[in-house]
């Protein structure tokens, strides 16, 4: 199958390897609108070749949309326009909604299957690219009654190549409001947490030697990129922003339970915390 | 070398692994405030027997005190005035101004060593002891001018037995603004992401389904015990409120700029929090 890789960043280039190795693509076309990520993805052998959108469109059967999503939302109408009658185009973005809005009254936009693998790292670029990204994964898929059987069934195989368990969660609207929560919240904890540290402590040697494994995991994400994040969270405004709200009123809580010298608040508002345990092994 | 091993949870009972295991201990005492602990700690094998403080201290060359930081504080005095006169007290707790100016003028000072090794997981209690806790991280000492040279010497040798790298850092309140920032602020960042998840996504199984790898690090602290944090946050009061209020008006900053939809502000935060990639790889 001809797969067109248009993102060779992270997400799309991990996605080369694996569907590479599986046999699911036997010739791999990309483009990047980063230029130097689509130079480096064909120096790393991600893809064989890298062709102009308007070239490249009409010979794939598959059509993968892994750009950051602005750039996906922009795309989306140019790629439904040139594709073949028989090829599918799947996004891989963060947030549904403002691309299945985008698309929903699009004369092809059966052809179209609007997901959300929930894999990822901090890293960015086809240098982070890596074999096993999606492993064991889940991956949404939106508005699935949207897109025709054989869209659909060919998104599915994809996903299985990435051995990845596929969800149906139809409400774009919702996803885009829970995932706020639950990924692009983290984001923001993690980004804020790393900005913190850094304007309070000047010796960066300093914190380094402090840095025990808690640090490191809280703000690892505080590496990932603004060329991706930015539109993520201009395009989930309103429900990230929402989510904020509610994660600083529950953090001046605990301010005030430490400024009180109040055990049990603290105590309590920690082993409420802690059911996220029953959640999250 | 008789160790008595006040406290055998996670830090005790680590420490009381590859003390054994390197033939640091030969005899190894356990007791615990928590009485649980001591027979789980007994069942388990981290330590050779239980015994009461009053019995114990007298027969101890090394006591290690790893209790939650408001017992180490009460329990302190009271092991000084026990212990033999060429043995040492090395407490192991996450703050250190309290202690510190608590053993300042007791008359045997000097076979104390206050010391914070900077290993710990999620998890507490003997269960959760594994060996290599502290394999290649650092322990920070804190005012060791005060501390004989015999008993410095034993906590080094300790610690090279854990495989630890010692940091001596004088000052004690400077430590605790320190660790304010780079691990406990982590923490409430952490314990506060969880409640605010669990407080918003109604069902848990939705939780699990979206939980991709960056919530998962972020939220992993938030599984930390009330009894080991609560004393810490009391303890270093000023300082993790001070951390919090920085921390929540930099998601503030963040939030505004969300609900400006200012796309270069948002950018230029990440850019900013970016930076911590050069300290933590």
């Amino acid at each position: 199958m001809t797969v067109y890789f248009i993102g060779t960043g992270l997400i799309g280039g991990s996605a080369a390897i694996a569907l590479r190795k599986r046999g699911f693509a036997t010739r791999l076309i990309g483009f990047d609108t980063n230029y130097q990520h689509a130079e480096q993805a064909l120096a790393l052998g991600l893809v064989d070749e890298i062709l102009l959108p308007n070239e490249a469109i009409k010979a794939a059967d598959l059509v993968l949309l892994a750009v950051p999503v602005n750039a996906a939302l922009e795309l989306l109408p140019y790629i439904l326009n040139l594709l073949k009658e028989d090829a599918t185009v799947v996004d891989m973005g963060s947030t549904k909604n403002g691309i299945c809005t985008e698309a929903r009254f699009h004369r092809r936009r059966a052809q179209y299957v609007a997901s959300h693998p929930m894999a990822g790292t901090e890293y960015s670029g086809p240098t982070a690219a890596a074999d096993g990204l999606f492993d064991g994964k889940k991956a949404i898929v939106c508005e699935h009654r949207l897109s025709a059987d054989f869209a659909l069934n060919r998104a599915l195989a994809m996903y299985r190549s990435l051995n990845m368990e596929v969800l149906f969660y139809t409400d774009a609207e919702a996803h885009d409001r829970h995932v706020a929560y639950v990924s692009h919240l983290s984001h923001v904890s993690s980004f804020m947490l790393g900005l913190t540290v850094l304007e309070v402590e000047k010796s960066e040697k300093y914190i380094f030697d402090l840095a025990g494994t808690g640090f490191e995991s809280t703000v690892r994400l505080a590496k990932s990129s603004p060329a991706t994040w930015t539109p993520i969270f201009l395009q989930n405004a309103a429900s990230v922003s929402h989510a904020l709200e509610k994660y600083i009123e529950n953090l001046q809580r605990f301010k005030a339970c430490i400024d009180a010298h109040n055990s049990d608040g603290i105590a309590a508002l920690i082993a409420e915390a802690n059911g996220i345990e029953k959640i999250i092994k």
